[in-house]
């Protein structure tokens, strides 16, 4: 899709500067314009690529003058970083405009669709899943029995979800996220081998919650495992069954949470964070990325280390770990 | 699906006391009750929720007996938590009841599938594919060319199984499982580039064999990828390329073992354990969560830490690393 | 497929020792060998193995003398590795010899698909994707709109790219991939909610690229997630938003690098290292299974731990920490 420095700056309610047909597909950073591409210029810092750059519209502040002849056309604003935010918003809601459903999918007769949808092909719809509003369902998604979905989610190709989970509003679920797999239940039977815990529970996404490529969420054994509003997981985290994430608490990829563990609400969660089974994480807590929890977290605590410490202990311990040949030798022949 | 206490009763050999024309169609803890759902009551320490619980049916044991008034109904069994896990089995049975074949599959004319199948929307079976009876194959599955597979077995939406790879009786997939992908062989050429080593291997799951969403299970470059009878591999979990994982080991999720290592019978591995190429674990192991393991383990060895040291050992010196700040600064003011 | 030990003499240009009518239709370890199969014997020190397998043919060196009696057929060739590394070359090569598009599959008017293409049940094409030639896509395939792929690309069944990402010739990724998900970011919003930076850029994997099962490659912001030509990518990898990752650099399983990270060329990554964010690797840096990155690294370096060390510093360290409870007591007795 092409479009011109005047609709963009119709769009914005800018002013153009420059040739008002000059068109563009695609956005760039400003030290990296190419021809055809949309740049914007709000840091001070960047202000001597404007002279150089390729880019064919760049937008600037109302207040911008320029130092010299600039070759590109113009869009000036009174927040040009603004301005910039609300293109990628567009530019991305044009990417996800698609609607109709295509061919072949399977839809099962007691599944009810809400309008504006887009449903691609190849995906799976059981039977009486309920789904709201304004939802875009990509290809090959599997979607299980008595699923519910609300208004304006946005489901990536490949996405499994099984029976009887539920979304709310706005969920977004990248490719190859599971949602409802069988939490890791086995009961010794006495002998050597395992008797498997049949796993009923189901898994609730609140509004907003947005969850990362290949993540997967397990169902809970009983009841539901939950992850509260806005709650944010990158990509490829495991969330075991019955564990519940409180709202807005923001997780960072490879992390793991152990079975029935509850995480408080706007917590920031490293990467490769292991969190182990049966703990209360408190609220706005923060956990440096590869840290092992292994015990309950008070409110507001911020931990590194595995097994986890204070995060300030354990940058002082890790000096003296760093050092611990030397100081010992110094220690030992102290006398 | 719902359920009268008196049908509960007889399937449990129970005994109703109060209304048998209960219903419900959900199952519940006691404490998170709710109208329509049948809890259980086992545990001493939980006998005061029954007073209060809003679930519709609750199982009891035969010698239990009520100090007040109690709303629900109550059916009477030997052994309340068997029954109720019983009960379990029973629902979940009924969740992958499905049968027959869907429309559109890809079947090649020489796959070979015994009865009592069910077969999902979208998936296909490659050429010569043997798949034994009682089979259930969720939507979008991948099973490629020779591939065999046993009785029983419960493949999840989304499974993706490469050609020449074999499962036994009774093995359970889950979404998103990559079994057979090639092992991760590169042999430098001289330059600083690497040549790809062929991966002509297979992977062999056994019997009882649960393996959790997303995990990916590498293929042999040559012989096989052996998981034997009752291991249980939870989620995002990889094993390399001719790892051998004995009978009914347990790991937890996000744990890696590289190449050709060998791990022992009945070992308890915990999340996010690094183990490296060509080691021998033994028998009876148990491994912390993060811990990385990077030279051979005898039987019954319980190890923690990265690397790894016998448990005990670690927690003793991790108490000093706690405290080392203080312990140095003491020591070197002693004199 | 059966061959015979005279067809494969001809393949390699070797000689015939014993009967030219021997047939094999798999290849083994010699110390593994079963009737039917080809083993090669290239280490002297697997020599024993060779008076005892029971591989139906056996290729061996030229200069091979046995030393009692040999119950196999051979094939006589220059080089013995090189010659069975030749045939796992063929073998691999007609597993991934399907021709033409299976149905149904979903492929837009306006994509364009080079000559000698398999196109596996269930793909998905998109729109304007730029297909070149020899390319076989497995089923079960979603490639978004713009998407342009070079020549000679494998992709396994149930590879995600999703729109606008660009690979370059001989790239192979392994199913359950995820190319081109939304980078993970999330801007506070003043009070405790986030909102979603719109990730419009795009992956490039250059040529020679391999990815293994179940990694994940993130989209940039704006701008490409750039992996360069010959990387290796193992399995459950994560790759952030706006990462570079120079030439021939190879990453083993379940490592995660985070945002706008640039690796530099010819590194080796050990398994689950994490590296956080806007850092510079050097080139040729070689990184321990478990590290943690947290600053820029210099070209060569050789690092282990979290945070991570020289890896010689941190063997050293690691020592005393092992016996820290005994150091410590030792020096608080003395005096």
């Amino acid at each position: 899709m092409e479009f011109s420095a005047q609709q963009i700056a119709n769009l914005l309610n800018g002013r153009v500067e420059g040739d008002p047909e000059a068109v563009v597909n695609n956005l760039s950073k400003i030290e990296e314009g190419l021809p055809g591409t949309l740049s914007f210029l709000a840091n001070p810092q960047y202000t001597h690529y404007i002279y150089g750059t390729q880019s064919s519209i760049v937008i600037v502040n109302n207040d911008f003058i320029p130092e010299k002849g600039i070759g590109t056309t113009l869009i000036r604003v009174p927040d040009a970083y603004k301005a910039f935010a609300q293109l990628l918003e567009v530019y991305n809601e044009i990417q996800h405009s698609k609607n109709g459903i295509e061919s072949p999918v399977h839809i099962a007769e007691s599944a009810n669709i809400g309008e504006d949808h887009f449903i691609g092909a190849f995906t799976y719809i059981g039977n009486h899943v309920k789904i709201g509003k304004g939802v875009k369902i990509y290809p090959q998604v599997y979607i299980g029995d008595n699923v519910v979905i609300g208004d304006n989610c946005l489901l990536f190709p490949g996405v499994k979800i099984y029976a009887n989970c539920t979304l709310g509003n706005h969920v977004t679920l990248h490719s190859g996220v599971v949602i409802g797999g069988d939490g890791f239940g086995f009961a010794p039977n006495g002998g050597e081998t395992f008797n498997k815990v049949a796993q009923i529970g189901n898994v609730i996404l609140e509004d907003h919650v947005e969850v990362g490529a290949n993540t997967t969420i397990d169902r809970a054994t009983l009841g539901s495992t939950i992850i509260r509003k806005g709650v944010k997981l990158d990509n490829l985290i495991q969330i075991a069954h019955n564990v519940e994430i409180g709202q807005n608490t923001v997780i960072a990829a490879q992390t793991g949470v152990a079975g029935s563990t509850k995480i408080g609400k706007n917590c920031m969660i490293g990467g490769q964070v292991g969190i182990i089974g049966h703990l209360k994480i408190g609220d706005n807590v923060k956990i440096a990325a590869q840290s092992g929890i292994g015990s309950d977290v008070p409110d507001g605590a911020i931990l590194q280390g595995s097994p986890a410490l204070d995060a300030g202990a354990f940058k002082k311990s890790y000096v003296f770990f760093r050092k611990l040949p030397q100081v010992i030798r110094d220690l030992q022949s102290k006398k």
